[in-house]
């Protein structure tokens, strides 16, 4: 309720934060245009956002994250500015609201935000004001709705449609942001089935309201599906004793091309990245031809241009 | 003298460097060409300096003071290049020289820099020669000129007028770069009244030729002023024994709204940035009606578009 | 070979790689191109490469050799994207195609690679496929094509031509990427004769096919030569007890006027930078009127300005 208010006016978008909020029209649509990006060179710049002015605002680190974000404001003539900061231990909160107020106040347009704790970006987005837009790059486990997004336009691209779908979520579920916008958007969108495949050590406390099958058993879980997204496995998760070691966690979790073959034939595989391969996937099959890892990034910034685009549009109607 | 010479040449500003050798004329036309950028929306962007490139030349780390020189030279349409070079121990001054050199060698128009020596922006400008200009963005505890000029601008804006006012200057004086400027820079502008507020281990050696009123006690230093402009308290000072702790610097230096009640009714409150809360400054101070805090950051931007634009054009003439 | 055919295809330069493989025609024209660009004020910008993008990828951590290629890219209107990984140390090479499939895949035109292992350009454009043009910006100890190209430039400007002169290299052969790309490109174009000057510990193995000769007493090296081309000592050579200690290695190795006196007396002096003053030159010959130091820093923007331009226009023919 709160977000959904945040998020949109009517049928404009005014900040993207997180699936839950987000209206199906707007989904759609936002579907329909990034497709629109991927009937060209991926290179081709857009006078869309020229003149205005997007700050990477980054609370973690994450130069892979911020390179596909810039990368996509890039495309659209956008100026960048990136913000980096190591929020200090005390007083998170003040510290960054001082910190938006003030970028706020040197007249940007949009701010791109992740953060280690959940809620951040709503929480920006709440003392903003009107004038800025602000897209969640992830918040701590909680979401990350461009990735969502972009997946589901990654399996509109092959598969033609999502609705209808059976779909295997595998890893480590609990402390993903990514698997719970995931789920989220492929409920709303239809999903016939979503199964979550993971040791109880990474499943969430309860799966109450998630509307997912939950299975521990990899190869159970995999029969005939259609669309496989792995999820990375955390190298910190070893060291907290919730998975024995790397060779035992891809021995029981990993995707290779045996456990791909129980799926349907035309199943595809998805992987947010960055892969470590030969610990949640093998890479046999990252390389193989099921494997839409790559598209997954091409997706993403045609999502991501997408995004921005509707964001500045629908301010400035 | 020294200065005068290289910050101008007549009427034309070819340096900003400091505030002591800047011509009053000067100081009034950057005044009204920033008030100009006022006027329109701070996310404007206009093509002054493009085709010109920019270096953001910081030997000391600063986020926050790089980016709003990034968002001010963005919005000229300036290309920018973020250089930070963290200085060798040994041979400081010939390695500030190569690395200059090697800059200019490459083809730039402005250096932004940012140092902890006191006249390091001076010795870059006196041999950098003619076809570049050099903005100081803060020499140690010397002098940090854009920040004494927005502060004017500031005063302006708020008070439609700098001359034949009574202002507070509180806080850690002794090792404030942005006070010293801003002392100079109130005097040239015909402050009725210049008053320090500070412990004894805060103060400089000595106040001679300062042109300031000192207090120890804040309430009596705050009696029926216009504009107070709290300093940040440096953490590192504490360590240091200048301060016996936060909780006694905030009973005796700190701003709150009973002290505030002791200035004019219409006073105004203004702080350079970045804020501790509840150490120099309360909450309900910063956060009310009469802190001036992100206004400051939007003439900053202002003063600073209104530096280079300025530089820019005297050279061109 | 395999490189010659991944470098070019016919008279087109697709990627910039080593020396070796380039041909003497595109060198020449190379050479002619960016001459071209230094008879203009070295802070113009081209508008060749506008709405393309260039990526910056630094598996190494170098400021100085980034900002060089940020402000060539920046000259011809690029859009720039820094992307700087700390490559871990377990299977590098799957990490590395893995983070250049990556950016490939979200759009850009041209990486600009820095990596410690040999051959990791070389790597990246046999696996990039024909869209994304690779210029190898330092790999190891291997090659740095755009140095050996800009050092003729800076003989060709200051000579008027390159065959026919004798070179004095002076220094850590054995570990500069520098020294291996300039002597191919001295042989290539023609040298009458290539003197390689340093202590046992700093030759390589064997300078078997260099085609110099190596002389261990720099007075004699140096007699009658046209260019002096000074390396730069890395500090750690020190401590891996190859130099006895910095006074002794300036004492036998370091260029002062004394022995710039014994080269021709037109002779000039070149360092790649940074330079160490006192360690393996003298300042007296830095700031000398012989010396081309800074001068080489104005020839390598132009000069990687013309990489990037033919790059560019190759691949769109």
């Amino acid at each position: 309720m709160f977000t959904e208010s945040l998020q949109t006016d009517g049928s404009r978008l005014l900040h993207l934060l997180d699936i839950d909020g987000l209206p199906i029209p707007i989904i759609q649509e936002l579907l329909t245009e990034a497709a629109g990006f991927l009937q060209h060179d991926p290179a081709t710049v857009y006078p869309d956002l020229k003149n205005k002015t997007v700050v990477n605002l980054f609370f973690e680190n994450s130069t892979r994250t911020r390179t596909t974000f810039e990368m996509a404001a890039t495309a659209l003539s956008a100026n960048i500015i990136n913000f980096n900061v190591a929020v200090s231990a005390t007083s998170k909160g003040e510290c960054l609201l001082d910190t938006v107020y003030n970028l706020a106040a040197m007249g940007c347009n949009m701010f791109v935000v992740r953060h280690e704790a959940a809620g951040a970006s709503e929480f920006i987005a709440k003392y903003i004001g009107k004038d800025i837009a602000v897209i969640n790059a992830g918040d701590g486990c909680h979401q990350h709705p461009t990735q969502a997004l972009l997946d589901m336009l990654t399996i509109q691209q092959s598969k033609s449609q999502i609705e209808g779908l059976t779909y295997a979520i595998v890893g480590d579920v609990r402390h993903s942001r990514v698997a719970r916008s995931e789920i989220m958007a492929l409920n709303m969108l239809g999903a016939r089935e979503i199964r979550v495949i993971a040791p109880k050590t990474l499943q969430p406390n309860s799966f109450d309201g998630w509307g997912v099958h939950v299975y521990e058993d990899m190869d159970q879980g995999l029969q005939d599906v259609d669309v496989i997204i792995m999820l990375r496995l955390q190298r910190e998760r070893m060291n907290q004793a919730l998975v024995p070691s790397q060779e035992e966690y891809f021995y029981c979790y990993g995707l290779n091309n045996r456990r791909l073959a129980l799926a349907k034939p035309d199943a595809i595989v998805m992987h947010p990245g960055p892969i470590n391969r030969g610990v949640e996937i093998d890479s046999e099959v990252v390389d193989g031809s099921q494997s839409r890892v790559l598209q997954q990034v091409t997706t993403g910034k045609a999502m991501r241009m997408a995004v921005m685009r509707r964001l500045m549009r629908d301010r400035h109607e």
